[in-house]
């Protein structure tokens, strides 16, 4: 593993990994221990498009890890729009040691990688794919339900534009979920994720009503409508009312079912949920930092042997 | 004390203590002894509104401290308006262990602290408050006039619109001062805040011309007259004229009154003045570092037992 | 020396010494070396027009001497235009041990040094000059051809705009360079800094043609054409295509010599050339750590005796 681009890069053996070393440092939080495992090294958290929650996680977890950060924000990188994206690759591995980079357009973060030097982690990419997201909410279900395996997971919410939701169904595939969409028909899943699903033997089913699949679910993902999306208003407030997660939607769930999202929420999911033992989505906030501290060490760690210092 | 909200969050005590707090640390810095009480912990500067000198007054304390900063800026605090303040509160205290937070808006810091687990501190909402600005202010006045009892205060500029003006007469209250209003009637002290220190037993003098109470001032307080408040630029232009403090204003004041300024300065405090003794504005700027590091210290202090990390 | 703001201020002693002191951190650097000579200090990066990288070179030159950094960024900064650039300049004494300023303004970093009590550093301030860079393309020359003295340099591109090239040739000076200019009439070296020149009996030859000087050059310098500079886009197209260096360019060229651009670069420096072991433009890149780690530590050096702790 030399960048973590999209879900793909992560086999099953590598996202077990991930998930126990995630464990260690979330207790290392706990206790706070002092770790300078980074010490001297700097990641360079560039987004090209602005990102409270998943660059301060990153962040955080660089600091966590005794290293340091540099920031190049969304008005300062037009400045390197005039140069190739493989030009700042390479540029930046001369200031930093492993860049977390967040872009509006599907595939340039990969773009970047080809000129990097030093690890490069995609922290979002368009509508493209957020692996990251997906590593962290792979661990909350882990965390909160127990297992991986076999867990039969409900999406709400705009699932064709969602990045979100790719790359938590593509890194959720080798553990056999059984999916459950709960979308309107024009914002289901892409064909191609669903076919790409077909072959690995996992079927997508749709469900009208969320009241009715309630009972089976281990896992209620809820997603935003994004508003921008949407040319006709009117059809974005008639499915933004049907798409409403609140405390009443949870009769009837299992016990132990978790209600995630992927934050920030609008109207999509009320806030009389937050004292509803289920709620898991700010466990998701928490867990990203020890999860981004166990992406970054694997990805400082492989290169260790090799990677000549700047 | 959990969070620092308003003036009138501190006691007579907490202040006397965090004064005391801060010249220690003054101490600290004129001998660079090194610090360690903030390792591995974070704040978060949270600037809807741009601010450089309190932003960096804040950086620095908290690295003076050992600890770590982690910023957002205006351009990125936007892209959290579509979530609520209390969920912003809440996400961001999966992050950092303190929030130090501007905003145009008055009231919106109190809500961000509703949903922090964290504590929070009022680094200046709209016309409302400024509570760390007064209490740098009241450490200078300390400092250089040697005692906070029965100050005699002239405040100078537009005294309705400025938070700083607002928090320093609430915090300096409780030490019985002589206020003396040097303002045009539109820009007087909110009726407000002129009924609150009445019960309090301290009256609002007002003077048209500063030179004739100027012989009996302590601290000379001036602030901006800020343009964009003024409709009518004709009457903007001629308050910065009739309310213009230079070295020629002085004649007659006591030898150890002091300047104050919250800086930056335009026109109504003429450089001039800047080799004077009695000028203390750019001390005041030194001390706000010294200050917020007490603040920081006191409120992660009165945490430590029971907070969890993260 | 107590600031750096214009090539001039570095004698060749001065220049010696810090290049030598620049190849001592590049080793510490290559073996990780632990360092906090800048242990509890801070440099204050303030950027009054964006530039991604002498900002990140400038941080993290700091971070590998174990300092810290406080940054200032566009659109912060214009937050400060209310009030004198020497005010600015005191106030950022109070917070910082050193600054780094970069401004669209010729001139405006002077103003901020007169206020300023700490050292400063020109970071480029329109197009007036960019010392720094210059010291770490005289690193780069010395790294790469051996020595500084009476080396012939092609300077390529629009000469009479870039404060790159105006700092280069003044900084390269006293080293009794042979220059060679390649640039269309109207875009030449400012009459000024030619009369300058020839004071110190060097001569700036001019070239219609790149390939008949070529076998002669030791350094070829390339920069953009800068769009912005043209009113006729025509033109621009025309001079870009003629000032166009490629592999095919280098037919003829020493063996040992060097291209060097002070990135980024657009269309006049084709990526065909960086296989080339001729190529050094992205070794200016790498060494603009150690060099401004140089810079930073006399800087700081000088005052230690003298400067009061904050």
């Amino acid at each position: 593993m030399q960048h973590l681009l999209r879900a793909a890069d992560l086999s099953v053996d590598n996202i077990h990994s991930l998930l126990d070393s995630a464990a260690i440092f979330e207790q290392h939080i706990t206790s706070r221990t002092r770790l300078d495992r980074m010490q001297g090294r700097v990641l360079i958290n560039l987004f090209a498009e602005p990102s409270t929650r998943t660059r301060l996680s990153f962040e955080r977890a660089m600091l966590a890890l005794g290293g340091q950060v540099q920031t190049i924000g969304a008005a300062e990188s037009s400045l390197l729009k005039g140069e190739s994206l493989e030009d700042t690759g390479r540029t930046l591995s001369c200031y930093g040691d492993v860049i977390a980079m967040r872009h509006p357009t599907p595939g340039a973060v990969a773009a970047l990688a080809r000129g990097a030097r030093i690890p490069v982690i995609n922290a979002g990419d368009g509508s493209h794919e957020h692996p990251t997201q997906s590593l962290l909410d792979l661990y909350t279900m882990k965390r909160r339900v127990g297992r991986l395996n076999k867990l039969v997971v409900g999406l709400v919410g705009d699932l064709k534009h969602s990045r979100t939701i790719h790359s938590l169904v593509d890194m959720l595939a080798p553990f056999q979920p059984q999916l459950v969409c709960v979308a309107p028909p024009e914002l289901g899943l892409p064909a191609e994720l669903v076919n790409s699903l077909a072959v690995r033997g996992i079927s997508a089913l749709h469900a009208d009503d969320l009241s009715t699949v309630m009972p089976e679910l281990d896992v209620l993902y809820v997603t935003r409508l994004q508003r921008e999306r949407f040319e006709d208003l009117a059809l974005y407030e008639r499915l933004q009312a049907s798409y409403h997660v609140n405390a009443a939607s949870l009769v009837g769930a299992k016990k132990n079912m978790v209600v995630m999202h992927p934050l920030p929420r609008v109207n999509e999911l009320s806030p009389d949920v937050d004292a509803d033992p289920r709620a898991a989505y700010f466990d998701q906030v928490r867990y990203g930092v020890p999860v981004r501290m166990a992406i970054l060490d694997a990805l400082l760690d492989a290169l260790a042997a090799d990677k000549p210092a700047l």
